[in-house]
């Protein structure tokens, strides 16, 4: 079997050592893993299945070699070195938004659009954890029923900040309990017992970047550039996996039981939803495995048109949300040139 | 000037409590303050103003006297105690849901329909606690352009289960910091660092009740019998404001510039709409204060007609969703029969 050299910018992160554990589970045709990170990290080691892997410094010369970079890092340092790993010829997966609207850049959830991968110069992009998480639970309805537009709230973890986002809510959690001072530093404010109405910056009409990507992601994955969505984001106390609340309207009618049938046979979905025996998504179900759970499906009483579904689903942000995808395309990537 | 005297049925409980509050920070012109509770409270003491006062066994002998009752009990205390309270000549104003659908019964925000009091036949229901906190955020709205839908999806903190849920959250979180196991008890499963998208039971079409309440209850208090909600609850790891993220249909343009204007000038609402400069709502900027605070108002993405507007919003669940609206609801009917 043909086996990959694989780099991991941007390795000691949340996503980089969810990738990590990821690769791993999956059995990846691994040759060579090179764990990529910032200069302060060189010589941080990582057990990878009996080896243990040195981090070195990532620059513009570590991707020398590699087949598979998965990108890890912030826009800045996606921008800043992953040109390189395209020009040393490996196929970058990047986690970033750097590239993401991109016109020469797929951007890929496996389940829904992995034909778009072929189209790749180089690089492909992973789609926001959001995006992902409510793509991955619509898509099969829509393949039915054309969905054009979405009215979603998100109730997204801790976690999409990061290792620092995980520790500032635990710090805060200690902090609240002791009846100390909260001082936020990673969330503009005290997120324990709180809700925070933003992520990301604003644009002129009042919505965060983070909400806008669901319209502007939702469209390219689903090549459907009418897509309409309206989103309020919201981060929660809530260690690692986003939850949303999506109202769906189709362009014909679907009606619940017909939506529940798709659902069940739907990769990448567990149907959860027998509310009478309390069962429905929840985050700390969804948190450490793949699947994205989909639930409360329920006719929307605003229409009376049998065109519209409400439901609710959760995902784990780190893993499905972000590592997983990624190392899910770069499977399908591997089956595709094979 | 008049003076009442006035019982409150649950004393003890969180919102019984906060009625107290309410009624000292409002100066309440009160006789004399009866605090009536179960058998095992009998005896327990609590400050008012400069008074001590003893809780005293809840009967149906407890009312005579009384002009106006604060119900805060469960429904089934309720239908079992406060017809009494009616037949000794006291005015109810009950906080349980018991009689909230009655054609009998007004159901009262005092922001927004304070002259369906009069309609009172002895009793006058408090409404569901998100339905109180979302009517305050769009009744200006409303009287500017009618709503006619709804999609709602709700934060709600644990203080809707009272002190058993503030109690459950405390020591939930207590147990999860020292990776102690976590025992459920009031809500189905553990809340701390989890999201429960159940609040009551639920219907045929799989609705929980506390998402039908805000269409039915809605309906009545706005006098609008077409008004169509679609709603999804969620319990939160928040301890005592709810918050709400909601979709509003109206009957014809309105814009957001119109929507704030509207909203700074509401009763009851404090506007909090400056994203560039990190200000929105926040459930703990509303703990222990009576303002529904509203923001993020912005253009709704999935119409093009500029008749919806998507808004967020956050209000103290014990206070304005329960104490401070009763204890309004009195000083309202105190005015109107003076």
């Amino acid at each position: 079997m043909k086996t990959y050299n694989v780099a991991i910018l941007g390795a000691t992160g949340a996503v980089g050592q969810e990738m990590m554990n990821v690769l791993a589970e999956r059995d990846f045709p691994l040759n060579k893993l090179r764990l990529l990170a910032s200069k302060r990290s060189v010589g941080k080691t990582y057990q990878y299945k009996d080896q243990v892997i040195a981090c070195e410094e990532a620059t513009p010369d570590s991707f020398e070699g590699m087949d598979i970079v998965l990108g890890a890092v912030e826009n800045d340092i996606a921008e800043q070195l992953l040109p390189h790993a395209v020009k040393a010829g490996a196929v970058v997966i990047d986690n970033s938004s750097a590239y993401r609207l991109d016109d020469n850049v797929p951007l890929v959830v496996p389940e829904v659009n992995p034909q778009d991968i072929q189209k790749n110069n180089g690089i492909i992009a992973n789609p926001n954890c959001s995006t992902i998480i409510a793509l991955v639970a619509i898509n099969k309805l829509h393949e039915y029923a054309t969905v054009n537009s979405i009215i979603a709230s998100t109730y997204q973890a801790v976690s999409g900040a990061g290792v620092p986002g995980l520790n500032e809510l635990n710090t805060q959690v200690t902090q609240v309990m002791n009846d100390e001072k909260v001082e936020p530093q990673v969330f503009p404010y005290q997120i324990a017992f709180n809700l925070i109405p933003q992520i990301g910056g604003f644009d002129e009409m009042g919505y965060s970047s983070e909400e806008m990507k669901m319209q502007n992601e939702g469209r390219k994955i689903l090549h459907h550039p009418e897509l309409n969505v309206t989103c309020t984001c919201v981060r929660v106390p809530v260690m690692r996996s986003h939850s949303e609340s999506l109202t769906l309207f189709f362009d014909k009618e679907i009606d619940v039981e017909k939506a529940k049938e798709l659902l069940a046979n739907a990769d990448g979905v567990k149907l959860v939803d027998d509310p009478n025996n309390k069962q429905y998504p929840m985050p700390l179900d969804t948190s450490d495995q793949d699947l994205v759970y989909v639930g409360r499906i329920r006719k929307d009483l605003t229409q009376n048109n049998n065109k519209s579904l409400t439901l609710w689903c959760c995902g784990d942000q780190v893993r499905k949300g972000a590592a997983t995808n990624a190392v899910q395309i770069a499977i399908e990537y591997i089956k595709q040139n094979a």
